[in-house]
């Protein structure tokens, strides 16, 4: 498949030999959101002030899922992550919780799916928490923001294709 | 935190008591797209006719994650998933895949979650086997599609919040 | 082994059958502390009350932790949990931090081993976070507390052996 | 949080940078025990000369435990793990069984919570395996004992704080 | 596919519904066999007398990898196993140790993947433990003995197809 | 036990010390068989050209389970799988599935039973959706094919014990 590394030329899936790379600092960052109802916002809202700490626990959901990326994606290749946080954006008028994702480590390949699934799991375990009151949530806007390190030189989202 | 049901009074997380509720047949579908660039979209669709089979592999992924569901949200219950289902369908105009997946099981609590970790661990797959073509990939519109079974009633999206 | 039921005659390890055992509601609360010096035990209040919350990291990771029983415990049997709290006690004299978890479900075997590994998952995860400040941190007095369900009745901890 | 690593300025959960810390022999040494009564006392004993072996259970269950520690403990690393080793000291006149272990590896980051965890994992094996003949079992003085490499300089208990 | 169950009509991989089929008891039994080299199999035998306990360790994996079967597997249901017990034979003319599995529950499915899973990670760890001995080590003859409980009714090797 | 190195002196199971091998460029070939009746085979062979694409399941199944070795087989080393790949062969007068999986790393210590897990994983997945034609298939002659790297020199089958 031209351009699918994942796959050899025989079309077969494969888990592609990284030892051949450059064993560089790398680093992503991706981010996404989730969009709710008002009951769901000033639920999360609340909570964040006082008591109920949905993104408290949306985060660390986040970080330990993000350490099993090797294991949910079949062709990634398992990783010994060296930091990771994950933050969160409350965006009041559009009722919308961004979470962002960085993920750092010296290796030989790239984070980004570590990232990506920093921020999906995160927003799941949003919707997970707030689905009592809302089942309409929608997640969204999922993306690799930017990458460091690495041959094929630093992403920055916007900047390129 | 009113309506939220994951903490107790005192704003503590919990995994709720599902113990009392009704034992009934329940099931979920949820869906979610990623769109990419042509490049992408040509190989994924090359794969599907011949070879460099980027959704079956997908699918595969989304299958074996929902079933880890309760792993990876911090406060869904463990459950026995009795059917799963992930299909594709590929949006030439948007360039745009969309996954649907649908899940089912005899049991005191939804589905939603595994649903909706279904849909987002096969988006992210297809992400990870085309990055090399296209890093500015989006995810997005994951959301539950309807679901049925339980003391809620029916919820199918669009007739009612 | 006369009394151990997880070996056969011969001496070997065995999951015993829990076919043939009445389906009943199940419930077990254990419990278990880690104390600490002043510092550390300074910063764990302070998250408390404003940020840095170590207790609610410990919670998710005590909850997570434990619907993994079966496996961590090599003769566990997969359970349904359908119930989990973990609550805290910050006793400042002794500098203690208790934690106790309630466990529940319908089912054919005792949760037990499920309020422990609860309970000390969240013990540990205090540790890590506060290690930093203290390595001289010790676990115990962990154990069970209160079990009710099944057929060898209720158990209540200084009531009986 | 003054001294807390696993917050950042804002009180977030995060999973710290080690990726600038040296990469040296580490090894960590834990250690922890469980009180029986005299049946269960027995029946270990009586395994471990002969059949029904509860140590050897324990100690692989604690080998596989320590292993996902990066897993079960929501900020820790995934490491590495070069060597681990896991004894067991019977005290008779305590009715106590004491739970060693022993971890090593070349890395960023120490390895004390690993050998914890494969510490309380063993003792939680014990329990599971003797809980037939004694409900009242205890765990405790679960502790690092010694700890080499890294910046910080060795630790030993009962040397420091 | 005609008669491949895990394909809908369109060729695509799903979870097949078990939701409509009836809960009966169900047992699987496995087996397998490792032949080995003298040394290697003396070094067992030797283990299995007196120190050293190959088969030990061997048993606890087989039992903790068949709790995983849903896992390893991708359209296997999780299932929640009721008893599973793993045994071994010494066949000393052929240099031989077999591996039996037996593994029971009440349910909508079948468990032969678990017994079968439980035989192949027993054998694949005594490969482990004497791969320093001998690498020429092979697995073979793993097969499902019998099985009974469900729809298609009893099943007995060499009895029928 | 002389020769097995996974024990210590008093026969103790230990996760041996590989801090001091030699970090090298490290790969293992494994193969392994699956036999099947006649409309098994033929299933397999028309997923193979048109649709119900067992080997592509199969495949994906043994790259995940490969990954997770040191999870499953008690005295395994984590690793950092740098490649892997699994190949299937069709032979059509034995109605035999020959998987052949090879993975490699650059580290302490070698990768066989990686591969030797992705064959026994694959060969597993290819009975599992194929059991509704054929129970009676038979798994084997699984066994190390070839290694190279480390300080025992290259493994070839047939030409050493």
């Amino acid at each position: 498949m031209p351009g699918l590394t994942h796959f050899d030329a025989q079309g077969r899936a494969i888990m592609v030999n990284v030892g051949n790379k450059e064993e560089t600092c790398r680093e992503a960052v991706a981010r996404g959101s989730i969009w709710m109802n008002e009951s769901a916002f000033a639920a999360v809202r609340a909570g964040e002030i006082k008591k109920g700490d949905v993104l408290g626990v949306a985060r660390v959901a986040g970080l330990m899922a993000l350490k099993q990326t090797g294991q949910l994606i079949p062709l990634c290749h398992p990783l010994m992550i060296e930091k990771a946080e994950i933050d969160f954006h409350m965006d009041e008028t559009e009722r919308r919780i961004e979470a962002i994702c960085r993920v750092g480590l010296h290796g030989c390949t790239g984070v980004e799916m570590e990232a990506l699934t920093g921020v999906s799991v995160a927003l799941l375990t949003i919707y997970d928490m707030c689905k009592a009151v809302d089942k309409g949530m929608v997640l969204g806007e999922i993306c690799l923001q930017e990458k460091t390190g690495g041959k094929s030189g630093p992403y920055r989202r916007g900047e390129q294709a």
